[in-house]
């Protein structure tokens, strides 16, 4: 299998792609890593790194499209940037899977102009998993879409069901709305449509509404919601795990006495602090499109990238997207297109 | 001053309620609260209580609006309810302020109504303050509006800045848009016209958009969103400290030593989740309707009624209503029209 890297997106690239997929490489040996950027520049990370292995390939781009840029006119214009040049090849099926920590919005728009959706599919949506009080549960849509109709709930629903049954043997996931309330007609007019969709469905476990403090409750596996709330809650959910751990370390700081009481604590603090980072939960598949994509975290450092290599791979191995074309979705979907 | 109470909102009504309101009686002398709901249920909570002061007055009411009612309905044919006749007291100005845990969606449709809006303001808000690193911050919309369009973004910044100056003193409140990315052109369209105006706004000290993260880390005094995802957010937020309350708490009962060790740092702990308790911030203020009306948590127990009680009677004395109606908002909002 090959993994195709985006080597110049995201906050911290190159330095933290290049070494977080020599950091994968090392640890599992079922893939090779194909990085696409400025050859120089990875070859002199590769060296300080002395990686002298045959597993990591390099491909030129000679652009880069950066989060300044507007997505549509940057898959169109910058034909030589690493992430056109990562669709590209994964398009060529020069690769399995695509990995990308860059301009999230240009991921979604060059994954559905390049790679196409899948047939049945209106909208692809990215599929994070979030740490709850119960284990992880699946968000969707995370971030691809900032405004979304009716249908589009349904889609979610349907592909986060199909990708957690392959991804974690959950047989029937429980499927939550995120909503203002529990109550049936609560929220604005899409989010009733929603409802509604959602409900009738034979193809979905759904159990209705579910407010904010609900989620992180787990009382459901996949919590649907469109790209604006999705994404603007998970970044929120960084923020609060960050202020939490600010207020820690700040008590724990407070005296000599508190000091010492930190270290009876310290591994069980590091386990909570490993729970709840986004870095260990690596890369977010964007569902929905005609091909294997990840979504790195913009801001990740080597340790997420190298999580999101691995859960590249084992995304790629899934068969996700066979499972999601031959679910008869587009059956499903063209039944409620007649309906509303 | 005379703090009208809706004795039967909340999930934990009336015995939070009543109980609430003698604690506030009890600590400030500068209000009487006048009960309204059903009145045996009520005296007999009061009896309890031992309370025998002057300060407490009943009104009767024969009905309750529940979270199951839908608004506008319930509104209209539960003339009898707690709700509407607290609305119909604070008209009558038989009381200064109005105080209710009830349906948030029945409180804004009432007190629209009834009350009636501010002259120029087009949808009334929420405004909440949460905590952040930096201390606490108004977030508006907190829930009254599950849908806006471009000029209630900026109408919710104007009345924010207006109520923050009255309440603390902050002279130039920094105002930012909720939002995916920090980017101008970032978001669906609504936020992007929502941005436009903002920014051209000389009423407000307009910072950009912010992302979820940056909420709390306070890098701006007023975050402005719609009332969908501020709803969300809200309870999201509660969610959050929860579930690091409760892992803190299984880490600490972990062994002898980390119960040991939790002693050292109890009295601080103490103080950080007093911080991040949504009881302590009280009630909600919502602005743009032209009587006081603060907003209970649905599932406030009597310490954040208490709370409410006080803020509702220090939000009442700050005049915030003169001040929204004079800083000609409706000049502002009717130029605005004008061009989008």
């Amino acid at each position: 299998m090959v993994i195709l890297v985006d080597a110049m997106g995201g906050d911290n690239a190159p330095e933290a792609v290049v070494n977080g997929c020599v950091d994968a490489i090392l640890e599992n040996e079922g893939f090779e890593v194909c990085l696409i950027g400025d050859i120089p520049k990875i070859e002199k990370i590769l060296k300080e790194r002395n990686y002298s292995g045959e597993r990591i390939k390099l491909a030129a781009a000679g652009d880069v499209i950066t989060n300044e840029d507007v997505p549509t006119k940057a898959i169109r214009s910058k034909k030589q940037s690493s992430m056109v040049l990562g669709f590209n090849l994964l398009k060529e099926k020069r690769g399995d899977v695509f990995l990308s920590a860059g301009n999230t919005g240009a991921m979604v728009i060059g994954a559905s102009l390049i790679l196409g959706r899948i047939k049945g599919v209106d909208r692809p949506a990215l599929a994070p998993i979030i740490p709850t009080k119960r284990g992880g549960m699946l968000l969707i849509d995370g971030g691809a879409n900032t405004a979304c109709r009716a249908l589009n709930y349904l889609q979610f629903a349907l592909m986060g069901s199909i990708y957690l049954k392959g991804m974690t043997g959950i047989q029937n996931p429980k499927v939550g709305l995120i909503n203002v309330g529990t109550e049936e007609m609560k929220g604005n007019e899409t989010i009733k449509q929603a409802y509604a969709l959602l409900s009738s469905s034979e193809k979905i476990n759904f159990r209705g509404n579910i407010e904010g403090q609900q989620v992180l409750e787990g009382v459901v596996n996949i919590a649907v919601c469109d790209g604006f709330a999705g994404n603007v809650l998970l970044k929120f959910y960084e923020g609060a795990g960050n202020l939490m751990l600010n207020e820690l370390r700040n008590m724990y700081n407070t005296n000599l006495l508190t000091r010492l009481s930190a270290l009876a604590v310290k591994r069980y603090l590091k386990r909570i602090v490993k729970k709840m980072e986004p870095s260990e939960y690596g890369g977010v598949p964007l569902l929905g499109v005609a091909g294997n994509v990840i979504k790195a975290h913009g801001s990740s450092n080597s340790k997420a990238i190298k999580n999101a290599v691995l859960q590249a791979y084992n995304y790629a191995r899934s068969n996700t997207i066979q499972r999601l074309s031959e679910e008869i979705l587009f059956m499903e979907a063209n039944e409620v297109e007649r309906t509303c």
